[in-house]
């Protein structure tokens, strides 16, 4: 039987809901859409500054692109709004099907791990506080090697950790810009199309597609069973 | 007297209208906001499958992306719309002080060129288009070393193309991606403030800010006739 691949999780959006921090975006900019135009920039310049050979921690990059969204639209973001963006940031819950289908993949014997843009320290209190930090054998944040996903350093510093080639993983995330470097680096990949997101029709594509982590999990078992 | 730099010009929303396009974004998703999302997203993917090493024509992600997000909004793209996009892309007219600022550049003794992840015939339409394609001594598209800005390789290009130094090059450009690459790069820059756009406070930062073309193109001549 051939060993099953080491998954690897996205964080943000994939694992926790990112939609919960709308409110906050519609109070202060007062259009909930600007949430996703926010995470867009914040995901561009966390590449654009990677690409440009510049490392900035990610949650830097993320207050930066706040203040800036709202300076082009000339809106004063106060410290007390600041505090709620990271507190929410922070503390998003999981969307509702993890929880169960991360258990569901363990019982299957998959080995489960994350790798995320975030600090380690942000992750942990993210995953702490969404109760199921404890589903996962090792956290990884791209901050380790001071390169951003969807670089190939980024990918790469996880197969060293844990001294495997690129294709014993298998990456787990919602944004396909995620998705394309792993596969780019020779990992296995599957997009979980959560609201907002979708497939891109070029670049390397994901070898499962599914509407939520459930769904993935069911395929990725399925597929790993046909193989054995 | 030191020699005055070589001027560098990004194309789409520096020199060229993008507002233009707000109206077709409006009719399709119904919210003239989804024109930002969309290129938000473009440059997203534009770099993140730079920094994952692969190569996709802006254009194709252009097209991609647009799908990509009609696709999170259960909206669909006719082929009409898709013709209007295009249409509309590559005929937005320069901004208003564009035409006059750029003579002022060339009778202070500026030689001026352009550098754009757009196709080299795209840029070519929408310069002649525009009226303004003659005010450029060459034309340079990140197409002809296949990495997109903000890469260090595109900045390089130029470099090697025209035989000069990284620190007798100045890039002029509305995004902050664009001015961090070419300052990660070692050349100037200025960024133009353009509606949508603002300085971000992490990374590399342009040495020049100004409100429009006029208002950059007097700063750089005061700049360098002080300096010679």
């Amino acid at each position: 039987m051939s060993a099953l691949p080491l998954i690897v999780f996205d964080v943000n959006e994939t694992l926790l809901d990112l939609q919960t921090m709308e409110p906050t975006f519609e109070r202060i900019f007062g259009d909930k859409q600007d949430m996703r135009l926010w995470f867009a920039n914040l995901i561009l310049y966390s590449a654009a500054l990677t690409v440009a050979g510049c490392y900035v921690p990610f949650t830097d990059i993320g207050a930066a692109v706040m203040k800036m969204l709202a300076d082009t639209q000339g809106i004063k973001i106060n410290d007390a709004d600041k505090q709620e963006l990271k507190e929410k940031f922070s503390t998003m819950p999981p969307c509702r099907e993890v929880s169960a289908a991360l258990r569901k993949l363990r019982d299957a014997g998959f080995r489960l791990f994350t790798l995320t843009d975030n600090l380690l320290e942000v992750q942990t209190r993210q995953l702490e506080h969404g109760g199921i930090v404890d589903l996962f054998e090792r956290r990884f944040s791209a901050d380790g090697v001071k390169h951003h996903k969807p670089s190939r350093q980024a990918y790469a510093y996880v197969e060293r950790e844990l001294g495997v080639g690129p294709s014993q993983l298998c990456l787990i995330a919602c944004h396909t810009w995620d998705t394309l470097g792993a596969v780019a680096a020779g990992w296995e990949a599957a997009l979980i199309k959560r609201v907002g997101n979708d497939i891109l029709g070029v670049g390397p594509q994901p070898q499962i597609v599914g509407g939520d982590l459930n769904d993935v999990a069911d395929q990725l078992i399925a597929r790993h069973k046909r193989r054995a």
